[in-house]
């Protein structure tokens, strides 16, 4: 197994070696809801980014991004928030690392947690922004949106349907739920 | 039932009125440990409060009050926290209401979660603290503890073994235990 | 204080006695969500009660109940199962009483969680149920629906605002969104 | 990348294999801890193996192992029981996969979290167990204890240090913590 160079062997990694880890092993991913709240906690909106696809349209996204080897979950999260959202987002992390669900993304087509790239096992964790977003030069938007708006079918329909579900998981573990009329 | 007075149904209740609601139900409480977070939200410190006791003594604290009739869980936290360490505290509330444990109090002398005053439930939360606390007249003390100074004994000591329990279990749910030296 | 007879003071209540602490106190309730559950723990269905209302018409409902005083959360959720279910029931309590939400009722008309006789603050668990159940004669009815059918609007229709909210809170914690077709 | 050979593709790994991704990215490991409850959910006993060391000393264990590439969470906590404690442990799996903490496991000597062969990231869960358990042949013994023996210095120190943590974590989760006597 000379094929990894030592000089390879940092956290970030080649085309080539992620590849190779994607055939072997399910990859470790963070899922972050940015969310901005107003002094008593409740939620007043949430931070969506907007993405170029690899079929040329756009898509609406939550932050999403590995943990590199020999890096912390803590500094993983710090690293992915300033990454999108610039240094002075000032992401307020959580005194403790539970996360508020597992996501399980397959690489299988027509599954409702699908990523065509490979099979992923996401830790997801709502962060609390108290600083000021700048969006990075890989996005084409971020936007604020109500929990209102987030509900909105035109809204879901703008993110993969992996991404709607932890949307839509993040807000119920808030208490947000579409009203219903009856 | 005309023994209370219209003039007396605000959430502030009587001693009376408080001995009545304990002798039919259990009683609801919030059970509120202060800490003070660095910027990757590792705990730096946690907060207790020193009050005296019924014989004279002194027993240090966590925060803890009733939720009143038709007041909010979130608008409780904040008036416990404002209350027990003023106004320039800067409560972080959470975004969702989940409490990191419940805690079940008895009237029975001799039990770990002993008050000896009622039958209590109580909802646990971890509040990170932003601001900066001004101890209120009702305490003798507030200080902040390292999470290593809470875990020794002669800290635990000082607590009633029922908010030495929910102290520890909130430790323990951010992640520090006392270290063993095998 | 000498309204209230010494025999009266059981945990059971008389009307007049909850009516006198529901003017005082938030009352503590237990929201129970009786699953089904197969063999990997994955959700088969969910069991929803059918009651009559004041109004003469029907509603289906979640297991809702009080906590009693000197009574532990642990038994007040078997004492509401067996009650609503049977004793054969067998609920599979969980080993740790962390809820999945908390649940603030109110007694504010146009309110998603409108409880029209009270404050009330709910702890909500997902309880798996192991056996077979047998409707009491309190109920009009008790029918097992998947997760699919109970996103249904026709079903969640048939709830209160408050109680379709924690259904729905239920499921999302259990991995069951409706599917999102765009 | 041909150095992989189609063959060699399955979701169990080679030595070489194993040894290539650890150099690249963080291991994704379930912990899990075998739990009896009696009918009102509360703790009996917490299973732990023993295994040998490198060393030729023994160490006690609770459950630990990767998720295979592909895999489901349910899947890969239902093989690693069935491995361990044999196909009628009857593991009664949650309806949410929320684990009740996160570990990070380094290969830092020295560090709380030790682990010599990797950077780990393990989701952890509380499994109760329904059926009987019957010890694998990679085993040197497999026992249940008492909340209250867990907590004796002399069981914890026959763990590793982070094994020790993530049980006394577990059981602080289920409200289960060593008596204070004050």
């Amino acid at each position: 197994m000379t094929d990894v160079a030592a000089d390879d062997l940092g956290p970030w990694l080649s085309k080539e070696k992620i590849d190779l880890v994607r055939r072997l092993v399910p990859m470790l991913y963070l899922n972050l809801v940015p969310v901005k709240l107003d002094t008593t906690g409740q939620i007043e909106a949430v931070g969506l980014l907007m993405s170029g696809t690899a079929e040329g349209g756009m898509v609406r996204e939550i932050i999403s991004g590995r943990v590199l080897l020999n890096e912390s979950i803590r500094a993983a999260i710090i690293r992915h928030i300033e990454k999108d959202l610039g240094e002075l987002a000032l992401p307020q992390l959580p005194a403790h690392l539970t996360p508020f669900t597992v996501v399980e993304y397959n690489a299988i087509p027509g599954t409702e947690y699908y990523d065509r790239r490979q099979h992923a096992i996401a830790i997801a964790y709502i962060v609390p922004i108290a600083g000021e977003c700048v969006m990075s030069e890989d996005s084409l938007d971020f936007s604020w949106f109500s929990a209102r708006e987030c509900w909105l079918p035109e809204t879901l329909a703008q993110l993969s349907e992996g991404h709607a579900c932890v949307l839509r998981k993040a807000l119920a573990h808030m208490g947000h739920l579409p009203s219903l009329k009856h």
